[in-house]
């Protein structure tokens, strides 16, 4: 039987409308996080709260269930990676986990991570893991029901249930195996890296920068690599994020330290990277559908992190911006020369907090929270023993012992969220990034003197028909396998940070 | 048979989640105004009219109709001016009004008020009427046919049916009464001016100043008068505007011009106005519902003047404000004279622009712009002879004629945007702005020194206790009724000119 086309374009229309309650919902968030008025918020709530129930009304009503159903089992003569193949494939996979989550369970769960970040933030201010123990306990038993739901009739664990949410299809075994092919070379260049001839002084990119002159200059390079600014914004908030609220609607956000010029700069790299991923995906008829959708997370990070580091911490990129660098923060970096200010701005450290983690350290701390909120799930962790067990890993991982909780278990927001699976991400788009970088070096020739130049077109319209424009219709590995000629591996990562990290630190190759 | 209060229960929790979306609405038109990406207009447009469309079908259900008539037979034991009696009474007469237009007739008008918008902008930047003209003889068809329809079961012309959805209750003969007794007097008074022996010298207010330090001080005069930042915010667009996005989300946003200071500063007053109106009604339950709602447009100008104009023109405010002026803009404003700009900023001058003009003159514009949308909808004036009525009447009327169509009829974009009988509630604001004023002064004793000290709160709570408290609850002519101890007059408003600008331009009291 073939497919119905009539009833796969009435299912489009109601995915299509779900898709514009729900970017409404972004845009108020959106609105929430960058400078709504601070008494605003019990009302917002109830207006986001409103359309996201909406949202899920339209996509689990009996009729639209019927339909994706009958769309699935009539869709064998679609090629799986058309967009009709996809779209049926992928709405019919989202219902299918929409569907095995009641109502009640997902209204708990919205309470109970609300509760969780304002019971997160103020244990966090007051350095007491006590004032949050009991709600993350409510939250992971939330998070775990949910789980198991999302499990049944699938070869998936409770964790690999939430975690395909984020990596859609994801095997704890398979991850676990590049992140152990991982963990070992990383220790060692770190150790390495500790005991080096040479080492960074980043005196220079801790002085004080004019909070206006970081914000025009870092618009100025997230134009420069490809972010269109006729298609979106970047504005200030207090926790970076990029969302899209229209296919021509890409909104991003960084911070800015006067007294620490990464922050601003790379942070605006990291979501342009994520921004330009948003806008290279397909808009029309199928924004919000799957063709026109992000397909993972680890993806997701893999663009972010790619003009963030392969990108934004090369050499070549440097020797271009390091000049406009130089007038646009002058008198401050007048007698700074580019080979200090790039060892700074690659210096390795290991340290406490992940979002502040250099490019070689940070898989560690994604590694402990993978190790840890797997034990959580699996109950073979109490939240209880949770503070003590994440000291201990901090200490024998990274060589630092947090002197407090705040520093230590509750620097992050995410399990106070609910989003158990979600750390993963990192690192898996820490490795793709590498593996994607080298591919398209080898596709396109030497990058190096392109950067040097300014010029970053070559590099996005490579990504921009290897991955953005497929969307779903691929699966995440499906997409780096093909765009890199392999599947997902640790040794580009790996080979990455030794050739750029042992010559600025005077090491001699193994 | 006494009111079921359950049923009134479940009707205002239907009205709340119409509000709920119709206030995401408003957001996304907020963020569409104030920095929107350009090209994500098509999107929004579709966002905005989906969630407008949702509101339209919870307003006019056939469940709603019958529930909220239902509830409307069985009020008669109610206060018609308490919360119950008047919710039922006001979601009544907006029910009764809403079901009167077919959903084809809402959804035409739509778009050819949104391309009546676009045609106006283009002709006004051509100068060409011509381009204008097809579109606004479609929307002005639309209109009046709304108009037939709205009128049907009342005492209502059709031209009255468009005035009403801005002025609850307006009748023609009443406007026409209070505009007749304002205009000879005001023509009277500027001829006076004209040929007065002192005249204002308008150059200190002229010169160069910085847009970031007129942003700062707007936002410290709005903050100083009692517009409250916690619970909304100022921000910069093209076309000044207030609106409300939740109980304790009040936007205002205002533009600044570098060669006039008048208008950024002014602009904020008298939006600021808007804005502590809308703040002083009820939240809570009663958001959105006519208890927490504006009453009509026209009260709401008046609170928006009287801030504008018999406080933020007064010599008191100027004697408070005018040294923090001269520091927030040095040395621009060194060795001018609080005389000198306290004249200057009450300037009347009779000009071809409405949004430009004086205290004086302004009523004028609203005059010749009242006479004429009524013999358009009543079909005595044809959109062909438009053009030449208007320069006509601007001749008789204020002693100028544009040269230009531009400078003409092209001038406000109202009519395109199908706004017909929204003109009046302006002057109806001088109007109500003038009298309210004067009872305040009545009752809370001489307000001048309080300004002179930066004190605005008495007279602040004195316009919440007596207008913003009641929303709806009563209609604005009874709010002016028993706030001011007398009907809607137009001596208050000649008064309050005469008394101030008498003395400032030399003129003898007749």
């Amino acid at each position: 039987m073939a497919l119905d086309r009539e009833l796969f374009e009435s299912l489009c229309i109601r995915a299509r409308e779900a898709m514009l309650l729900h970017s409404a919902a972004d845009a108020l968030e959106w609105d929430e996080r960058t400078g709504m008025p601070i008494a605003a918020g019990p009302y917002r709530a109830q207006q986001v709260s409103t359309l996201r129930a909406k949202v899920h009304r339209i996509r689990t009503d009996a009729r639209y269930g019927e339909d994706v159903q009958r769309l699935m089992e009539t869709a064998g003569d679609e090629d799986p990676h058309g967009d009709v193949g996809a779209t049926v494939r992928e709405l019919h996979r989202d219902w299918n986990r929409d569907r095995k989550l009641p109502e009640t369970l997902v209204e708990q769960t919205a309470q109970a991570t609300v509760r969780g970040q304002q019971a997160w933030d103020a244990a966090r201010k007051a350095d007491d893991f006590g004032m949050f123990r009991d709600t993350l306990h409510t939250v992971l038993q939330l998070k775990r029901e949910a789980g198991e739901r999302l499990s049944e009739d699938t070869d998936q664990t409770v964790y690999e249930a939430l975690l395909d949410e984020y990596e859609p299809g994801a095997k704890v075994d398979e991850i676990q195996r590049v992140f152990d092919e991982v963990r070992t070379p990383l220790v060692d260049l770190i150790s390495q890296i500790k005991n080096a001839p040479r080492q960074p002084d980043t005196e220079a990119i801790e002085r004080t920068f004019n909070i206006d002159r970081q914000r025009d200059f870092s618009h100025h390079v997230a134009e420069a690599i490809g972010f269109d600014f006729d298609r979106g914004r970047l504005d200030v908030t207090s926790h970076p994020f990029c969302t899209t609220l229209g296919p021509d609607d890409c909104r991003i956000l960084t911070r800015y330290d006067p007294h620490w010029l990464p922050s601003g700069l790379f942070g605006t790299l990291h979501e342009a990277g994520h921004g330009m991923y948003e806008q290279g995906l397909r808009g029309g008829e199928w924004f919000g559908l799957p063709p026109g959708s992000y397909v993972s997370l680890g993806i997701h990070e893999s663009q972010s992190r790619l003009w963030e580091n392969q990108v934004g911490r090369s050499r070549a990129f440097w020797d271009w911006l390091f000049p406009q660098t130089q007038q646009a923060f002058s008198p401050e970096l007048d007698h700074v020369s580019l080979d200090t200010f790039h060892f700074a701005v690659n210096a390795v450290r290991p340290s406490l907090i992940r979002v502040e983690a250099d490019e070689a350290t940070y898989n560690l701390h994604i590694l402990i929270r993978f190790d840890l909120e797997r034990r959580l799930i699996e109950g073979t962790l109490s939240v209880d023993e949770l503070p003590s067990a994440w000291n201990e890993r901090y200490e024998s991982d990274l060589g630092v012992r947090p002197d407090s909780d705040a520093d230590g278990v509750l620097q992050d927001v995410h399990w106070s969220a609910g989003l158990f699976g979600y750390f993963p991400t990192y690192t898996l788009g820490n490795l793709a990034a590498a593996q994607l970088f080298k591919a398209a070096s080898d596709h396109i020739g030497d990058l190096e003197p392109m950067f040097a130049r300014g010029e970053f077109r070559p590099l996005l319209d490579w990504l921009r028909e290897r991955i953005h424009y497929f969307g779903r219709c691929y699966s995440g590995p499906q997409l780096v396998g093909q765009a890199t000629g392999s599947p997902l591996s640790a040794d580009h990562l790996v080979t990455y940070l030794r050739s750029k990290l042992e010559p600025l630190y005077g090491i001699s190759p193994a």
